[in-house]
């Protein structure tokens, strides 16, 4: 599928309008941009990589249509030059990032973006909007798939994700960091993410009760029939999914669970597991869904509330503790000069970086360090560069980004990460070194 | 532009598993569906209807193409019959719904539709994503609207919104909301939004200094160029826009303001304003940009900070204090039948309704009412229907959802609206009066 909200003009004004000046005062040597975190948000102690694939696929296919460049014709802002400029603008430059899946830190570069300076610029919009996007969620759901200890996790949010986007982008993320499947369909068809669904309480709603709506579901989906059991009551839902159950062993089909979507998630599925194994069905799953994020996974999880599975929406795909990161792209090299700002609380680091993470004997990490990239670097078991070359001249270079890669590479990081990471309170912060003699600051 | 978003696969999987029982066992009556907001946010006194021509373009071409049932037959779950079934559908049912800009209130439906079950059904998930979000946004652009007190605001949030589409309904809602306008391109584009923009830091990092960054766009776009003047230090960088002022004054190029974009904003701003009218130009406009929202606005505006105009983006269109609705679309008849739900906090009113708004002879909102539609309404200038046919029997028959009339008519609403009501802190509900025996709940 062609995605429309990759078209070139989904962009900011500014862009367009400075991309011109450059063009028009000669201004169209290379420039290096960096993408990176400023700072990480009370609520995490560490973020994950992701989104980098949907970039390489922006670049890939971006160019002005003939009726994107009409448009801007129209606003009387562009001349016949520029426009003639855009008409025949790809992307033939270099891009640098860590592999999906990384764990990382602030003022790390995820992403580095050579190419001439009219066309870096005009990149920054939609590379921010989908790397933020992506990184929020992935980390959002690296948490919750922690505080789960293993039991299955899966994406019910597209509904209240911001727009149809969001959506799509939060199923992939939150697969990466750890979650086991998606509701969402189309995420299904496009990622091969595994998908999975129950029944909604319009569905119980549109028969005459609740016994006749799961007969008649697990008829039609004898495999692994879920019944949901809260549409009125929940203890008298629990005692229709027994019933059911009874009329269908008889008929060889074994309901695989029961979901509860509302009241004391706790309360309501010790109460459930009683009486699913007083009936002898102690192989009946409890799924739980509602309101849940890591916190509250967290604390079901802590106090044994007999849950086997957990629905995850709303305030994972709204990332709804840190809604949008500090993060930025910015120029730190032009012509082969290093450049930066020093706007207050917004000042950045000149020069093309690298970020060297370096490991103990066993494998953890102990630090982290940044470095320019024409310092002599030397890698080896216990150092390892953690930006790599993507594309090279407009041609992808590393295609190591299949999502299945960048699941087990999350899983392999933070099995290296320091354990007080891990938690959901704020621990004291990773290192990440940066010596400024290297960045000219001392 | 075809929105790949709008594919009927952007959706829960159960919504389809659903759809196959109800086609199986014959339950394809007429459904109705209604979606509303249970509750107000406590960090609002009102929410705005927004997001329903994107409802209507989404049912005018819904349809499963050979493509995606091809993917539908590979999981395994679907029959042969049910995919037919699917290969034939269209909308052909009707909705109801408020118009876009119309104040409204928890428990009132915005939007209603009629359809044969299953097809009802299969809408629900994109219904909800694209209506909490456009509702979100244009909801707190009112806010920071009143909060600006007729100054001009612009959207300058799509980097920072979580996806494409995000970013685009952002702009739309927003400028419904009462905003000027937007720096997202394919807004102006799709939407004939106004498109604004000023210049970005590496604009001017790219450049030997500022004041040869600041002639150059100038010089380029002589019409109203404005100068971003905080990229080293904020002083500094008004003294050169006001030595660029000068040499461009000879040129015959009136620059029209300055953009300060970190600091303390007030401050800074004060003391931009202090210099600029020292040289003689106080027409020069300041602009304020930085992570604000109605709250910093109000603060600014309320202690007379000499600001012209704000750029407003990241807090507004992620919705940073309500990043969610607790909003549904919910069964509430079938085959004449009226439906409810008694979940714990989740409860439904059964039956199609009807929102009539009680006015006093100034026109001022006094209540609002939530009636059943097969009441006899008796409305007035003084007592008003706001739920309205949108499409019949699948025709478009009311296209009053120009974007123009949405956002005068979001500016009316507010005129009629309690004062109390606009305040930025809670304040006592609204009425909507629920007469329980029209319900049969007493």
């Amino acid at each position: 599928m062609q995605n429309s909200f990759d078209s070139p003009l989904l962009t900011d004004l500014y862009q367009l309008t400075m991309a011109q000046v450059y063009v028009e005062k000669g201004l169209t040597g290379t420039a290096c941009f960096e993408f990176f975190v400023r700072e990480l948000p009370a609520e995490r102690n560490f973020l994950v990589a992701s989104g980098i694939q949907e970039i390489i696929n922006f670049l890939k296919n971006f160019s002005f249509s003939s009726e994107d460049l009409k448009f801007l014709e129209s606003t009387g802002l562009f001349n016949k030059d520029f426009l003639e400029y855009l008409s025949e603008l790809q992307f033939k430059g270099d891009v640098y990032a860590m592999d999906e899946g990384t764990v990382f830190f602030p003022m790390e570069p995820v992403l580095q973006v050579k190419a001439p300076l009219p066309l870096a610029q005009l990149l920054e919009t939609r590379i921010i909007n989908v790397l933020q996007y992506s990184i929020l969620i992935t980390s959002k759901a690296a948490r919750v798939s922690l505080a789960s200890r293993g039991k299955t996790v899966v994406d019910f949010g597209l509904r209240r994700a911001h727009g149809g986007e969001a959506g799509l982008l939060a199923a992939k993320s939150s697969y990466i960091g750890g979650f086991n499947g998606t509701s969402t369909v189309l995420a299904g068809k496009l990622y091969g993410i595994p998908i999975f669904g129950t029944m909604a309480h319009s569905y119980i709603q549109a028969h005459r009760n609740e016994l006749e709506a799961f007969l008649n579901f697990a008829r039609t989906y004898p495999q692994r029939p879920i019944f949901l059991v809260d549409t009125y009551d929940v203890k008298q839902g629990v005692e229709t999914a027994i019933k059911a159950t009874q009329i269908l062993k008889k008929e060889g089909i074994n309901p695989f669970g029961i979901r509860i979507d509302s009241g004391d998630l706790s309360e309501e599925s010790r109460m459930a597991r009683l009486l699913l194994d007083e009936a002898g069905y102690n192989d009946i799953k409890i799924i739980a869904s509602g309101d849940l994020d890591e916190y509250s996974v967290a604390r079901l999880v802590e106090s044994n509330a007999p849950i086997d599975g957990f629905g995850v929406g709303t305030r994972v795909v709204t990332s709804v503790d840190v809604p949008y990161l500090n993060c930025a792209y910015k120029l730190v090299e032009y012509s082969g000069k290093k450049t930066f700002k020093r706007s207050k609380g917004k000042a950045t680091l000149p020069g093309q970086k690298q970020v060297i993470r370096h490991f103990d004997e066993n494998g953890g990490m102990i630090f982290d360090e940044l470095v320019l990239c024409d310092k002599t670097m030397n890698t080896s078991a216990t150092a390892k560069c953690l930006l790599k070359p993507i594309v090279e001249q407009g041609k992808v270079v590393n295609s190591a980004f299949a999502i299945e890669d960048a699941r087990q590479r999350l899983r392999t990081s933070l099995n290296m990460l320091p354990n007080h990471l891990k938690a959901l309170h704020k621990a004291p912060v990773y290192e990440v070194r940066i010596n400024p003699k290297h960045f000219n600051l001392s």
